[in-house]
């Protein structure tokens, strides 16, 4: 039995774990990609709770950069970064619920070097930003174009990195606003968590009808905050199943896989992201876990796992985590 | 001769100072009001460069809160919050000019108590948020209706507070984000800055054809920071005048009025917007005024004044300004 | 009258108004000056409340600065910076107590250029720094060495600024910490607020045996927030008068002058200082001018006015300040 | 074979893994702890490079706090909390050289409960603070008395967790200030950083003769951040080993283990913590493992771990690692 069996996707979800239709979402089915993230967009697929989405992603720089001679100034046209697929609309999703979305894989697509990392001026967290504005010169751009499969992200001649991929931006559709796919926030987005990868499940607040699913922006690996801005950035081909739980209202994402589930906190500075994550696990042991809320604040206080996503994003990302096995054993 | 002849507006300005039709944008005529700003949305003007337009803006809580009884739970949709005019597209602006907006002046509407003020629980600066989360209970939900006129602001029996309006959101579209308006940016949006009243000009970066301005959020008087997160809001009959400023790139809004220039920068944390602000005014007085980039950053070292706008959005305000009669004299 | 008649120290403090002897505290009676601000170093002075003390204040640079060819790593010695006067000891404070200092004059020192500007490396706001790291080369350094006196200072050929002096370090002990003088906190230190000038009273906590006053770091002007870092630093003979409040214990750092009233915070983000700043205000508004806490709140929200000493030092410095009419007309 | 026959401390410490004298620094040696790490403070200790000290360490509350019906007000009397054995003269330290501290075993001692956790008014990330001033009402105070042995901490009847001990407060002393044994800084301090355990070696700056070693605070678990700012808190007797660098001069604490080498930054905002640690990590990887300065930058963006300390303390801390592994492969 997989831990799958028990998920609160498979228990509370519509589908009750049931795997139903397939469809695939290529990058001619998708046609043009998204740069924001919003109720404005027409959508490229219905499915129902339980379907299975074949999603051919592109990555962050939409394929551009494809030597490191390319100057990025030739190449990246700001703000259209970061192309998401979607929105894919869920049939019955109601504002109040929550989708969840299962990474059954993530598969390189293209030819080597598929991988792409870069230091884009006045981007990352060791440099004047245009947020944290300075009078410094840039950092040096530079890019590196990078071997990969599915057994390793060969960075260089010596350095064999493990093939740990993740999705860096999904999300379901804020209320109003349309979200730049570069902004992680309540609603999902680029959160760069590399716990969101195969055999993990997201769960993300509905906000309109059919919730309106994005993604896109995987990362062949990533080091917790991504520090230069940039991971090893690619194209995949990711296939995810989605459920639908109804009347489960989340403020925040979540997620959950076979060791732990955690909540999502994305905002600046850092530790209001890190307070927002650690707010609504507690909230959540309390009201799902039979924790009494201050037990939980200061049982996290003592088990509680960090990990932090990005903080070179608008905003930044932080999960905090409790292990599954403690929760049982609760309160 | 006004201070306005050698303002920005005037020199740089398609009208050259002149002011052409004026324009009524009144509540029908405007129809639904906007809670995004972004490039979605239908017009409900078009305007050319040197046209005055009389706007018929509503208080952020749209007039519902009639009653210092009312329970706010009952009056407020989030994020259904501080409807906005516009968009008004301004002929002939295009991408990477900038729109001029000369506020003539603020007239209250409605009957009294006309202003409205109250603590809205998990909002304002000194109480956890739904950013800075915290634990503790919210504090208490207050309203506080005021008479205001345009002799003042008649706080409570023994304190009138000066009559000192200005407008808190204004701003042109971003290029493809559509921005709730309770949210400044880069684009402007929902600033909260004192300065923005009668006798004022903002300079607002054009990112979509049109320029897409859009008004409201008005407020009779205002302390530094709006420290319980909300003015003496009001209604308003506001006139504006408007220009376009060709080739003119700004990457975040200004604002002149008859003593000083100033930038104005929104971000969290609150020093980043500081710094968004100074760094913005050190590069206009390089590029603009004559001065040594090293000298102009030394020199508001000594002689720059800042601006608190909001310290209680989800991102702060900051105006940094210099007084003119000392960029008259550089370097 | 004077304000001075009816502010807090004359009505509050134990000398009652009174001006009682004059000390000399020239730089050959202080001999050793100090970088920390703590309760280990030997006191220069005994004075008592109502005594006057004339200070011969240095340089934050200790007037190694000479010439606009120095280099800077020659001249300064990390952490030995910004020398102060004192330690001064109050009789009868204790802790709990509060110590006023009303400055009655600052008067320049030494021949001229006196006063010393410069560019700091990894020093100031619109820089990367040892706390904002970052892997940018650092800005150029520069000095600028600037002729000043009571009517001016000659920042260039054409731009005289007002000769506006205040103090930039100003403080009692803290309990058991020793704190470097670059450094403020709830004690005091480099605070760097401008209306710490002439004719204003500083209201600052005791926390060990005679307050252990600490003084230095005069500017002969200085923007809000000394954004590259350092203001016209020059030594200086201030005058200072001392009063002691018995059982008035405050948390932070007060100030008053002819005007306003004013609550001090220091702290990062500096969202936070700012929240230290207006909370003090609140609550000294509630317990001492029979304000509602919350109609506190509201009010300053309309009318409280920001200063923002400085957010260059290792934490930053905003005062929050409300007119005495409006105080004197509450609730 | 051990790691520690190939680490830093080993390869470069005047002892060079010899294992010399042993000491023992009971509390009765001890006499008075200390709540603040500075250089004014008599040395209850002198050891050579390679000496090995039995170290008796109280509580954070110097196990005051007995009872889960004590009142902490009873108890606690800020700011002397966090009592500090030490300080420890290393023999020929001296400024620009470092101190290696390798924890050899950390032991529980006193009586069960032993150990204490508490929801502290006023502290504690999800709450408003002293700094995050707030005006909501604090959080219920609350103790809870833990029994803890060395294969458990039994934190209720259900829920066991692990016994895994750490140091929450190591340091040399900085220069001129002496800090309060709450905050941690670019000296050490309250760092609150669960790899601090046995079997790690942290690195401390010396910055005056002798070092002035302190430590306490033993956790016997913590998750990270210490979100309720309080972990389990015990006495104990921890064995560590010291040595001396000579010349190698850290601008702040680094730890190393068996799998991973650790830069550790301890600042507000917590963007600004991990900045520190990033960057120092990027400039050791360059100095001393023969890394381009931007390889290193790019790679960690792969590949680098982020450990959150605290995020409670006056300062928050942040630890930022890269597996030996890929160290030992580079460039």
């Amino acid at each position: 039995m997989s831990w799958l069996d028990t998920s609160i996707m498979t228990q509370r979800g519509v589908a009750k774990g049931a795997v139903r239709a397939t469809h695939y979402l290529t990058e001619a089915k998708q046609g043009t990609y998204h740069y924001t993230m919003g109720p404005y967009s027409a959508p490229v697929l219905h499915v129902q709770p339980g379907d299975r989405i074949v999603v051919e992603t592109r990555d962050a720089f939409e394929g551009k950069i494809t030597s490191e001679q390319d100057r990025l100034a030739d190449k990246l046209n700001v703000p259209f970064l970061n192309p998401q697929n979607g929105p894919i609309m869920v049939e019955g999703a109601e504002k109040g619920d929550t989708i969840a979305v299962y990474i059954e894989s993530m598969v390189p697509r293209g030819a080597n070097p598929r991988g792409t990392c870069c230091m884009i001026p006045n981007f990352g967290a060791l440099t004047g930003t245009d947020y944290t504005a300075t009078l410094n010169d840039p950092l040096p751009e530079k890019i590196r174009k990078i071997d990969l499969d599915e057994h390793g992200v060969y960075w260089s001649k010596r350095v064999t990195l493990p093939y740990k991929p993740h999705i860096g931006t999904l999300s379901c559709s804020p209320e109003i606003d349309s979200i730049n796919s570069l902004t992680p926030d309540n609603h999902g987005g680029n959160m760069d968590l590399p716990d969101m990868g195969p055999d993990s499940i997201t769960y993300l607040p509905v906000r309109s009808p059919g919730g309106r699913v994005f993604i896109g922006d995987a990362h062949a690996c990533q080091g917790d905050g991504e520090v230069c801005g940039v991971a090893v950035e690619y194209a995949t081909t990711t296939t995810i199943r989605v459920d639908l739980i109804k009347a489960w209202t989340i403020a925040w994402p979540r997620l959950e896989n076979a060791e732990v589930i955690m909540a999502i906190g994305s905002a600046r500075p850092l530790e209001d992201a890190t307070r927002i994550a650690y707010k609504e696990l507690v909230l959540w042991m309390a009201a799902e876990y039979g924790y009494d809320k201050w037990d939980a604040y200061m049982m996290l206080s003592q088990c509680g796992r960090v990990r932090l996503g990005n903080f070179v994003d608008p905003k930044y990302t932080v999960g905090a985590a409790i292990t599954k096995k403690y929760l049982a054993l609760a309160p």
